[in-house]
């Protein structure tokens, strides 16, 4: 089965670990004639790069994408776009040392357990660099529809939220947090060098919100839209609930007050 | 494509509308030589059923589910099994009345949107009683995996949560409400008789533990057991969130806290 | 897995035995808004009905075909669809001397190794019947894609061909074995007693042409019409061989007279 | 929806243009913990490698492939196997003269049917180059099924067919044609040197034999291995007739001269 396959009409497979020679993903299904080159792509993984700030991880990887399929005369033809990224900060050594150790959250023993073998060097297939293939497709995604727009940034860190009545769109890129609010960035700043000094790390929630979404996207019931958002993003490392609309909130509502 | 399916090894196919002439699955790939009859699946259909307290759906409906292939001798034998349940009560001038109009949080717009056309009589595909193929399904897959036991029932009505410190077991199947605290049952049934008599509804949280799932269950990433339980509960009506062990909680903890 | 499932864009899932109480299939991907009745389906499955010729299957089934769901007012609405044909016929006593032994070419052997248990009536599941439901389906097929003609008929019988001169379209619904050729299906009426008298049966080729297909239809390489023709095919009880266009005589061809 | 990929259990998904930077493959669903090294494949691309003889493509390609993830110390991990080979004889001059015009029989005129678009280069995506990934494929394949052996060799070229009493196993890998009979061999090999002369091409007939498949593999109708198989080869350019066992002779058999 292809497990590492994710998308119904528009679908990708993902490959490749974090520490191996290169991760990729294989896009499938995307329609012909749609302008489309490296450019497209490459922004919304420099957003994504790590080594940007020192509240990210400190691999210092370029990420380059390369389209080595797919593509005639600058134009998507129909057939499959195959994207790569080489690994170049890959340094096994590094990890040399916690490499027989089980880290909590790292999925090292479900692996184990599953597979009786794993890839040891920077959580393998488990790493969170997975996501950048995810980045990737994503900006070919949000080429084939561009009448929506999705944007997502933080509301939430180490269990302090932001004020919403000081939601600032254009504050969300101009700190390395994506906090729509600046001052909520700033003693997120404090909260998080706080916590790497005492040796531990804080817990998030981000919010996307996408606008220009047609009604009678999706498919009634299992293909349902909310369903196949719930199950992408819940397939993202760490993330531990997903809410769509007013989410638990609505448990609180009553049914007139919650109505659409 | 199969939008009306779901899960990988086992998988389901439902179809059937609220007011037609009966509902039904297709449940494919279930492994041979599996004692079933249709005595394992009523009880869980039973506990389901509507009609049966005045907290719910006043639809009368015996719900009796009937094996049409699949099994010989009262063993499966890896054909496809065709579950089917008529509908007895299915009162199409009883909604004759509003199948003009749009009612709030059922879909009907969203059909319309995307079909141009839907069955109105109670909702007919997007009603809720759909989940009753889900149960019967369910009740397959639980003798599949005997080792695993799955318990639900709510833990918050109306904005009122139980006292976790007065959690009874076996007070969830005591009451109508599947609540597992007494006193909290009680309030909340006079939370719904006044939300009723306000022509309102109510909120709630629903929560499943399954104990004894080996590790290694589900597959990394896409296919990950978290993204599908998350994509399934979240194709459910009226399912607005879906958390996964400490869920949102854990976002307000520090790493060394939320470690496993 | 869905091994009883066929199609991507229209999929359908089959499921019942040949002696069980019904066999039946779920149609998901119809696009709504469709004229359907049973009555489009139905003159098809008269056609393929047993027990019309001394020439086919001896069991007595009216076949009447019913359809569950994805209907309102006549229309299809993009709900799945749910067929159903009782069996009426099913005479489990009649196969209870053959049940123990294995009989050639029955796949009774396969199912054995593979599941180590089968339904031993009529072949059960790898029984004909199934094909029932395909000629339902494919009723539906037809409407979706009205500018498409299929039609299919016997060319050889027993090692006896027709002449393709006196190939005669009006001829095949005129014969119990749909041949176009009127002498031929004479000969091949004669040609089948003897068989049988002598206890034996007689292979044969079928041809099918659809006609008004759009260039473009399917999709490069692995979901190829062809591919996904020659498949279906193939997975049709005794069919041993799939040839598309001049088939295996382009092997004698050379390139320049084999090319289109 | 994944119009690249094949395979059920073991799935696999291509990408690449004849001419475009390089082809791939990602093999999803391979079992942990067995040995593989690109020396594995590499034996079977050189096999099928073009230029090896005058009566294949004249195209020098090395064909060296590369595995990219999905291997931890020599054993694959569970993780997706990443394939690449780079294109490194792609000449896009070369070919410049007949990308306006179809070449008859290279699917030009389909692709611009479909997709309004095509990569004119060697025929693009629909290039018997991508056949080097099904081999390269199908590599890991026999590794992960050890106790079965495939083997293939040509039968008939030209209209001129092999006499079966002279079948020598050891010939097949003796002559660039494949031919399991020296004589036939060398008379071939006089038919293509004319063929060629004249400007035109031969078509021939493939004999693919796989001994040491266990009685229960595949999965009834929809899923059976006849049907899988077929719709594989017919996905391969070119081949327009797949037969089974004894194939369309099995037409012209006897019921009880047919069964097994």
């Amino acid at each position: 089965m292809s497990i590492n396959s994710f998308g119904r009409i528009l679908r990708y497979t993902s490959w490749g670990e974090s520490h191996g020679s290169a991760i990729g993903a294989v896009v499938d299904g995307c329609p012909p004639a749609l302008r489309l080159s490296e450019e497209d792509i490459q922004p919304w993984l420099d957003r994504r790069r790590p080594g940007t700030s020192r509240y990210s991880s400190q691999r210092r990887e370029p990420d380059r994408v390369r389209i080595l399929s797919g593509l005639w005369e600058g134009r998507t033809t129909g057939a499959p776009i195959s994207l790569m990224i080489d690994n170049v900060d890959a340094r096994p050594k590094d990890y040399s040392d916690i490499a027989p150790a089980y880290r909590p959250g790292h999925a090292d023993f479900t692996y184990d357990a599953k597979y009786g073998i794993r890839e040891p060097r920077g959580g393998g297939r488990a790493s969170a660099r997975e996501t950048a293939m995810r980045v990737a497709a994503g900006a070919i995604a949000r080429l084939i529809i561009p009448q929506v727009h999705v944007r997502a940034y933080l509301v939430e860190l180490g269990g302090d939220g932001i004020d919403r009545k000081r939601f600032d769109i254009e504050a969300i890129d101009a700190n390395p947090l994506f906090c729509p609010e600046p001052e909520a960035a700033s003693r997120w700043a404090a909260l998080l060098d706080q916590a790497r000094k005492a040796g531990t790390s804080l817990g998030a929630i981000a919010e996307c919100v996408a606008t220009g979404v047609p009604a009678g996207w999706g498919a009634p019931l299992y293909a349902k839209l909310d369903a196949d958002l719930a199950g992408a993003m819940m397939s993202i490392n760490a993330v531990k609930g997903v809410e769509v609309g007013d989410g638990f909130a609505s448990a609180r509502l009553k049914g007139d007050e919650n109505a659409d």
